[in-house]
């Protein structure tokens, strides 16, 4: 397998992402990992790094989309981009993945814009996340590319949701909700209600509504929403579990005694924290391009970028882009 | 003052609002609280409490709307309602305020069809929670009396946050947002686009938008949505806040040095429970209608309902009904 990964991408690109390639590389010997940027810095990061061994390959890409340019407006002008290559490379044959820490709505709008461009029959690419929970892991789309949404375009995340847990998830027939905000049915704004009845009609083994709380104690394979309540649903977790993070340490060092306490139940916040890591899973997919994008988070370090090569690695084996090609009617 | 208390409003009524009453009417003897319900059923909750020298009255209504009516029927065909009977003391100007722990949604269709009704020019009452966090109060509306919003009511929602925030939390020029998916000028969904530039033409204090995690750093005073994703974004806070207190509880007690460690940490960790219990808060308000009306959750307790009658105190004394009249034009 051939992934390509964006050496350009991180908010401190090239080390995070150089890193990670590097790790990629190491713990599965038999695949190739493609590093895109620009050379010097990539050569530089890699220093003497030995790499021998290792299957690491740089192809030369000159410009950078930063974190802070318009997407429509870099895709258009920045062809020389990583991004630009990177997918290129996947469209050509010449690679099987992209994975990329960059300005999300810069791989966004290079994918279907410029390179990939949507799988036939799609109506709008979705960006979807795997939560790792206590509770265990589920699929939610769309976590942001589309802010308004039609119904149809729903039932067709439910549709790539699905292939998603499926390939990548191992589940078998994956559960589909909607994210509404009451479980029961006529609860939800118009799109909901409208979408609920779609989904009701089709082959999907859709379980009807469920709110935040029922989402993250697993009770459904695939979490369907809009781009943008989806985007106020990731983001709130994440900034909720921050924030109690935050919090709770600040508590427990006010005190002598609670912070000997603290000490000794570190590992049991240890365990805590790996359990709700978002880097533990790496990235998500861009679902309904041709080919396979994951995209990671800027925040990312190297074990992130690792492990979002693993995320490709999945959904190349799983063949979930033709599984999309073969579902989306 | 006087404050009604639906005495068969929360999931285990009455005897959480009994009790709440009872706490409310001992700690600020010169109100008078008015309990409103099956008037068997509240005598027998009091029992033998000592009720001298308490401000207590009960006035009864036989009818009881449940948690699982469908609020609009409930409305039309319960009207002896405990909701109706004591909204319509609000209304007949024989009490200042209503406070229920019951049905949000009937609670909601007793007050805007068939008691209360909405305040002239009003578009759609909302439903507002404030937000007790360790960086702050704010006030965060709609949290989901409408799924479904244009921007002019929206742009409602913000008047009316920014006079309870100004009245209850005593912030003078309350600073606006709009809760979006991203912080730029120009990111959020086609609500919130219309929505910006009708508040940049207010003479609000408008600061544009806010993801979660600026909202939970409370940069701003209100912060506006539609009542889909605020519902989404007021539970996904608590789903996340409960699932980490889960986790952290199970891996602590998981071996005896971590709970050890944990219970020396106890100090900390009630502190922290403190800072984000919702009961402190006790209820949020009904905005739009012709009196003052505080929601308070199904699981309250005593004390989470001494704090809602609490909350209606504040917005009572702080002229809230007739701020928003004057403010909604």
């Amino acid at each position: 397998m051939r992934i390509v990964l964006d050496a350009m991408g991180s908010d401190d690109y090239p080390v995070p992402d150089v890193t990670g390639a590097l790790m990629a590389a190491q713990e599965w010997p038999e695949d190739q990992v493609i590093l895109v940027g620009q050379e010097t810095a990539i050569k530089q990061t890699l220093g003497d790094v030995d790499t021998t061994g290792v299957s690491l390959e740089i192809v030369a890409a000159d410009e950078v989309i930063e974190m802070d340019d318009e997407p429509a407006w870099a895709a258009r002008e920045k062809k020389g981009s990583s991004m630009h290559v990177g997918m290129g490379l996947v469209r050509d044959g010449q690679a099987d993945a992209f994975v990329s820490a960059g300005n999300t709505g810069g791989v966004l709008a290079v994918a279907t814009l410029q390179t990939l461009k949507r799988i036939r029959r799609v109506k709008r690419p979705a960006l979807a996340a795997i939560l790792p929970l206590p509770a265990g892991q589920f699929v939610t789309l769309d976590i942001g590319a589309n802010a308004d949404c039609k119904p149809e375009y729903l039932v067709q995340f439910a549709v790539m949701g699905s292939v998603y847990a499926e390939a990548v998830l191992g589940r078998r027939n994956p559960r589909v909700a909607l994210l509404s905000n009451g479980e029961e049915r006529g609860k939800g704004n118009q799109l909901v209600k409208e979408t609920t009845k779609l989904l009701e009609d089709s082959n999907l083994d859709f379980i009807g509504n469920v709110e935040p709380k029922e989402a993250m104690a697993c009770s459904a394979d695939v979490v369907v929403h809009d781009g943008f309540s989806g985007n106020i649903f990731i983001k709130t977790t994440e900034a909720a579990a921050s924030m109690l993070n935050h919090l709770i340490r600040d508590e427990i060092t006010a005190s002598p005694i609670t912070a000997l306490g603290g000490l000794l139940a570190k590992p049991a916040f240890k365990r805590v924290a790996k359990c709700v890591d978002p880097f533990e899973i790496g990235g998500g997919p861009l679902l309904g391009v041709n080919g396979v994008v994951i995209v990671a988070h800027g925040r990312s370090n190297g074990r992130a970028i690792k492990n979002a090569i693993g995320q490709a690695r999945h959904a190349v084996q799983g063949g979930v882009v033709e599984a999309i090609r073969q579902g989306v009617t």
